[in-house]
């Protein structure tokens, strides 16, 4: 059985993310979403939200699971029994630290294989930290992440920004 | 008429900013400097100071307007009835943010069309932090920000050292 | 009068070449679309060909005129008195080349200023070589080109093959 | 079962392409490594001394079989059933190129999925056209190509430079 | 004789820099390692420990010196009266940043030369930065720093996440 | 004695490549512009005559010589017993290319170290392709070659084009 994970900060998800898990899902024979958590940088969403918001994502999905994880993800998947890493990779991804991060895990476990998909061109300018700068000056992001979060996303990001200012 | 509108930080404007907007002048009917407020970020000037200075840098060019605003990019140009977006691009500009903020304003707006234009070479270095940087640490910026500016400028970056320390 | 130049090789013209101009059409007031005759590079299509394919193309534009040239670009831009060269500019696109390009006008003609356009997304990878590549092998090129000319651009590639087998 | 195929002109097979191949296996249930046959382009090896090169490469690698194809990748991976190109990307990949090429091939069928993995560091520099510049000038290129092949193909490039001089 | 400036933060060394230190050793008569004192960044290790590290790191490099310097880096190089400066590029290095520094350099003091060296290829991924992210996660850093620091190294990265959290 | 080469075509020199020597020859105590003979690439100058050029180009710099080779770079320096490889590196250069070649011949001596250089600002754009095109359409090309260079250069890259057509 072939087992990926998927990490990331999915803060909130996008559609972007969506579409990247079912080209995934169709790779490999288990997909785990690893919900970073990152003490040391603030978030909009709790993990604990992200991970909802990714279970109700992925529902139709029954290969795909979705767990947080802390400490090197070369750590979770040993704890995983995952050998593949799954990266999007877009034009405008940053490359250079993609590799990097790559380079570096597979220098930590060199059993342990990244794997770079492209998610559709439509996608390619959604990013979650695009949501959050576009949602918190009240702009529209529908199309940016799934229909049935728009609401919610959107009033996080509006209420972030009254506390901010 | 064409309507334009030239966004940035502007903390401080510089000689390349000078010259982005002389060629873009030439481009349009109407160009409008906006400068950006931006709340979470710590500026060196304040937005009523960089409007002053950039008012003060084309008194010249009568069909050139500075303003200031927040919010969406996106919100300001429907505001204004601005139908082009003038951005500098570099050997050494950030393509990949450049592109993805055009991309970006397009899906929000997509009769708001990205003009890049390209500064004069010997200007390709300069940007507001690059000043900042030199500034602070009491090197030499005339040759970077407009002559004018350069004692008030120098001034405020040095004070602004001997507060970090 | 502002007039632009769009320059290039347009062998065949793609939907990203008619979407560029449209673009143009709405920056400046007179666009001329220059075909560029070299006579080094072997082509799918004579010069005249690909005038009359964009003359076809551009009909409805009344901003927007054809004309082939040969020689340096500033010669051209000088003749028909334009000041501005347009070019499109995509995630994909050789930025190194481009500025290159546009350095060198530049310094052989300071008052020609290059302009940077974005094409629609979904024909950021549709280019003349990658339509001559996929027709030629028997590909669907409807998609790439405009739609009244795919069966005629699909035979001529098809018989090049034939020729070159 | 996931099949995949790995295309390249493979002139020669470098140790890159075999290591890029163990990888790969390791993905996917079925492995076709595709020899493009491209008459335009002029080899220093025929179609057939690359798929036996490839064979004796792969013979250890039961779910590895090596097929040439010419015309399009999309109309030999329908042929073959399999839904997953496999691209090796490199620091030193041309992104641009690859890019293009896997949104091209995704518009002429939007099942294909291509998959990008990385070969291991030390073949970075490592690439078909390094090795026919290396060995054409009578350089070693052991470390280069795999050991058994290493004294054919030196062979074969010393003797294609005498040819050209 | 030349003298050259290799500054940095080194926070920590890492074998990258030991090996870049080895390259530009034989370059130059006297080669300066600058450790660059940033009060605006916090930083793991004091600029004292960082220059007892690299000092313990280069004994056996008698034209090596190790010095701290806070302020602008041409100014340190005049102090010195040094003429060149050496940065490390490696595939991931981010140019613009690199090439930006050095023009600056060069616009604040012609006289001083910027020299690019590569590292080892093994050390293409190790920086500071990915020694601080591996270590805080408890990863095992050997083979990213040199071997006698290894253990204080982890010690300290591990004390500053428990800090953290 | 430190001994450098600073390989290329020169075909024909510019000045970007006369700014790149007095560059390197402030870094090293011996340096040999070695002018490369590729039977494969048709050239606009003569190897004798791009080197009579370039030896008018540096008769004021004691320590540079002039030298043609063909084969492998790692060859012709170990008979100039040379340990280090000057390239120019701009803004617009082929990194991808510089490094692979650079790592290929690491490969192949590792004893040689290439030591990237940037010419002036103003030459970014100056390489010999840009001038062969300009002069080859009866472009102006004083600011891009030495000035005594500049009618006999015009002149042959007038001629060759009438040869083209």
């Amino acid at each position: 059985m072939r087992t990926a994970i998927y990490p990331g900060s999915f803060d909130p998800p996008t559609l972007g993310h969506r579409d990247l898990i079912m080209r995934a899902d169709k790779l490999v024979d288990r997909l785990i979403v690893g919900v970073l958590h990152n003490p040391a940088k603030q978030a909009c969403f709790t993990v604990a939200e992200r991970v909802a918001m990714l279970e109700e994502l992925t529902r139709d999905l029954p290969h795909v699971e979705v767990a947080s994880f802390n400490g090197l993800l070369v750590d979770f998947a040993r704890q995983q029994d995952a050998h593949f890493i799954i990266r999007g990779v877009r034009a405008f991804s940053d490359f250079e630290y993609e590799f990097q991060m790559a380079l570096m895990n597979r220098k930590l476990n060199a059993d342990l294989e990244t794997v770079f998909l492209m998610p559709k061109e439509e996608y390619s300018v959604v990013s979650s930290r695009m949501v959050r700068e576009v949602g918190s000056m009240g702009g529209d992001i529908s199309g940016l992440v799934p229909e049935t979060f728009v609401d919610r996303v959107a009033a996080r990001l509006r209420s972030s920004r009254s506390l901010a200012t």
